[in-house]
């Protein structure tokens, strides 16, 4: 259980690290959307190891195969199933972990779960299942700007100690996209870029931050109460691999401030209502105010480093393990394209609820 | 729409601030368990404005009757109706409020979304929901214990920049109830107190941090992928009102942290895997570890203060608008249960989950 | 668990026979629908025991109450929760079914799933948990006219072996409820009205046949694969008391067709596509296709008879039980107003449906 | 949407009869199920045309590949994607119908919902979606045979005035599967293979009926209210393509029965509660009672007919269509497994529910 996603525009995922692939089977989406895999090849191209030496060197090029839901370019409004085949795959690197279960990541509680796991990789646990969420989201952010012109754009914030200067109002994808290291402050690209390599030569990891932001959603989206926008987007945030809290405007520097300084007034502008702060992060009472959202995930220092470390067995014998394989120093560059494709799921569903009940 | 949470252990909560009342129907709390008001009125209470100083001085005893799924004083495994009547309602001192949008309230988005709302004291978007959910954890919480245990404790964590020293291990509701601030640390709980009132004497208001931490979940309980244990607290706890942030285990400070340093080393001890720190927060790839789980949200100071600001009205005119009414200066008191409630009501959901497929 | 119905449109029903009351939460219905206690209560009435001397003497007034959801007439969008006090409960009628299940009652299952249950009037089997479904079902059915000019009228349309002719493109509501038989057939009605009384008198009571027919449904709704049109009508009629049978268009009698008598020849008329025969019912591929929907759904006699049966009791012991009380010699008159309240929500829910994803 | 069945073993099924293959993704099964594709292809291979000279002689193999959730046998409790790859497509049989609506077929209203359709051999409301069903019903069938020892048999009641005399307790899969009509009545099925083939080559097709047994299920299985255990296989059997309608237990005969002939004595045998009678089909109150669960399905005849029917076309010109290709002419054969795959899938969804709740 648990690999749906959405109430209206659905994504289910599936696919362990090791086996026949990993795919998304995506319902709901609405017909006559022109689709095909280019639409979705360039998102998992964001994604996937081996396009930078930033991250996991394996040769995994993730090519996409479009199974159902698509004819003569145009969606059916019948499921889009996905495909992705394994290929990389080296399940001796893994032997080890037939035993012992790595610190930190999910071998333990699998296998206290399910009695069972395929510690191959890490199975379904591995990140390699976020290639169904972006693939997906690569439909509903398409199907998001056709219809409504939302744009949605994140970018590493931070990595360790070293924080970006970004003018949200202003940063592209280009930006974004322009070094491997996905910061589109090129000062502090430099310096997460020397620390990454640095960390990756002394066989550690580091964790850090990714803000995104939103434009175009207009007043209207979320539901009171349990689906609110922001808990949609809480919830997809960490139902992310590595990702440890999640903050909407203000975040967790509200706590710090008193209403007077946090509340953001109404104004109108061109005939719209607009706020002159966005504190809010564009949303209020669970509901988009046609403000820009803007939101930030922390993630967490990869759990695999190339260091010794205490652990136990599935004998519950302690014993020690030594990361090896092809793993990411620092998650953070990848975990761009994947902040943005669950954006865009939590979006397109809720532009589908509104319209439902409102529309 | 969105007014149900979750998948088996199902809430679905109703009610404006001003009508009949508020209310939640539980579905899906297992037979037998015994459970009469006494179980759900001491949440309430705890809740409730009027209790102290501290908080909103409204009178309302909201005093909670079952209407439907007990038998005998148990559960009959039907749905359980739970009903509050609304009472000291005063929709005059909202009269200003049915053509000025309060500032980072939810009346604009209300309205932009339906084309109509209940402008008497915020209607649904009134803190007053939570009544429903405070009501329907109480049950959660209380089968929770029954059946494995589990302890669920909360407090405020932070008001403004006074922070607590708490040590979760120790720490127990009596403490957090001791000072009606709900902060177990009595010397940060007097200077809370003391600036909670100074706040109030300014007409301003103030945020704060909650704190939550659960002792005796079982390894297993969580779904992968996207029903992930941290994904559904992190929806549930953004689906508070005010809430703007959440984070678990290192949370934020993970991003500036090594694997070295982030990793939780398993041993064992007395039989059963531990680890060493909890980084983690109790949760590895979605799933509970066995170890304590503890997450922080935060919320933003409460937006209704005594002082002019600058709004719209529904003409789309501007204008400004003087807060007036019985307003809390801080809702991290009253918030404490309803985090507890929350918390409550992800975790019977998951411990059914678990039933259901591994079980 | 499964207590609410619907994806979109949903209904919660909660509440017992013996108890606080039943009700119902809809969730979902479209804001600023005019709306008060005076749209749904025709509907309870037509359901009520008491009515007719056909029915059950019990005296029920059934008054509605909306406690939440509505402000000044018109629906908010948010949760409607609607109520009915129990009044005429008699608990000590039923002190022997504490101890003695009754034969093709649910007090043998509801006691062996759950291990409890209220035995005061089968509790949450009783039919009275329909009161919930009318009173959801009268504002779903009022949308539906508001919004799309749909019209819903169900009849008797067999007792025992006695049936009825009827035009369905001529049947009026006024008809129907013309005899308390709800037969539009005046002939067949006195047939009935006489055979239920003879029934009633012999201790015995008598099944038959409710059709439904539904105008003004356009084309495009339903949901291809699982959640047909005809599907979830299925559904919905197969989760009544009672009910054994459902079949759509042809129906059964389908099986003794060959398919060129079968089919539906496409033609056009005013510009629109319609079928010279309607053996599909108006739904095809699950689909509606603007021709009339039209069902049928079969309902046993009533299982409590005057007369001594064989049972057993909660120890497994051997007995006998006769019945007693105040109870229906024949549930079809007021099935009717059950049928066409689940009719409406089906549709109403498929409305919105269509609406998110090709609206 | 609608493409998902089941709330805990759910089953989410995809693509067209023209394409990349169908297949299906089933979420929820239990881990350490023995699983490998031996146990779903006779399933499959009892569904597929060309098995004999009554069914469609199109050459599909339709071998079925494991994409996910099985490790060196054994499910892992992650979801398991399904897949058969289209092989024997013939799109040019099908160019008519790219602006002509075939009769009875969902040619019009999947062109009126989604303002598109993939023509070509019906696309997504071709039967061949099944072989996602059945697929997904072979694993649910193993498991409840695997679990609890329930078994399921499905055969061929009724070809249009040609019925059967069966004893259900004594009917075996091995007596259905000795003839290629699937009746278990030596003499019925003679009568019926021959006015099938005549029925063939008049270009005609012809309806009738399935009937399901079950046995082995315990009492308690089932959800009250709506989600009955009635409820859901008349869901899922309204919910295949060409079923008209559904009946449990006396079905339709109920409405010519009293009470006192309806009702099913309780007596004790062996220990365990049985009822003397089974005019409740194994189901009373929308929950198990430990008796075998029957049910009756009607089917029309297959509406492509070798013969020239009246229609219109895409720009609402009245024409005519005469039927090609290779096509059933009666669809009971191969309805049977497809019947027994769906009742797997409600019985798996339901047995979990049950543990979740109550066990």
């Amino acid at each position: 259980m648990g690999n749906t996603f959405g109430h209206l525009f659905r994504v289910t995922t599936w696919g362990e690290s090791h086996g026949g692939g990993v795919g998304a089977v995506v319902d709901g989406c609405p017909p006559r959307l022109p689709l095909t895999e280019a639409d979705i090849q360039p998102e998992l191209d964001r994604r996937r190891p081996g396009q930078s030496n930033l991250v996991s060197p394996r040769k995994e090029l993730d090519r996409v195969e479009i199974l159902s839901g698509t004819f003569e370019g145009l969606t059916l409004g019948t499921p889009i199933c996905l495909w992705v085949r394994n290929e990389d795959a080296r399940p001796e690197a893994y032997a080890e972990m037939a035993r012992k279960f790595r610190p930190s990541h999910a071998d333990f509680t699998y296998q206290a779960k399910y009695g069972i796991r395929n510690w191959q990789g890490g199975g379904r646990s591995s990140a390699r299942e976020t290639v169904g969420r972006v693939a997906a989201g690569a439909i509903a952010r398409k199907w998001l700007r056709w219809t409504y012109g939302v744009e949605i754009v994140a970018w590493v914030a931070r990595v360790h100690r070293i924080t970006s200067r970004v003018d949200p109002e202003q940063v592209t994808r280009e930006a974004v996209d322009a070094t491997p290291v996905r910061c589109p402050d090129p000062e502090a690209a430099r310096h997460m870029i020397q620390l990454i390599e640095e960390t990756r030569r002394a066989g550690d990891t580091v964790g850090g931050i990714v803000e995104c932001y939103v434009r175009g959603v207009p007043p209207g989206w979320g539901e009171p109460v349990f689906d609110r926008l922001e808990a949609d987007l809480a919830k997809a945030m960490l139902s992310l691999p590595a990702s440890k809290g999640f903050e909407i405007g203000s975040g967790f520097a509200c706590a710090e401030m008193t209403g007077r300084e946090h509340n953001d007034p109404f104004r109108v502008r061109n005939g719209r209502v607009v706020t002159t702060t966005n504190h809010s992060g564009g949303v209020q009472g669970g509901i988009s105010n046609g403000m820009p959202i803007r939101f930030r995930v922390a993630f967490k220092p990869v759990a695999t480093i190339m260091q010794e470390q205490d652990t136990v067995d599935v004998d519950l014998q302690e014993t020690t393990l030594h990361g090896r394989g092809r793993h990411d120093p620092c998650v953070l560059p990848r975990a761009v394209p994947i902040v943005e494709a669950m954006t865009a799921l939590v979006l397109a569903d809720h532009a589908l609820r509104h319209r439902a009940q409102c529309g």
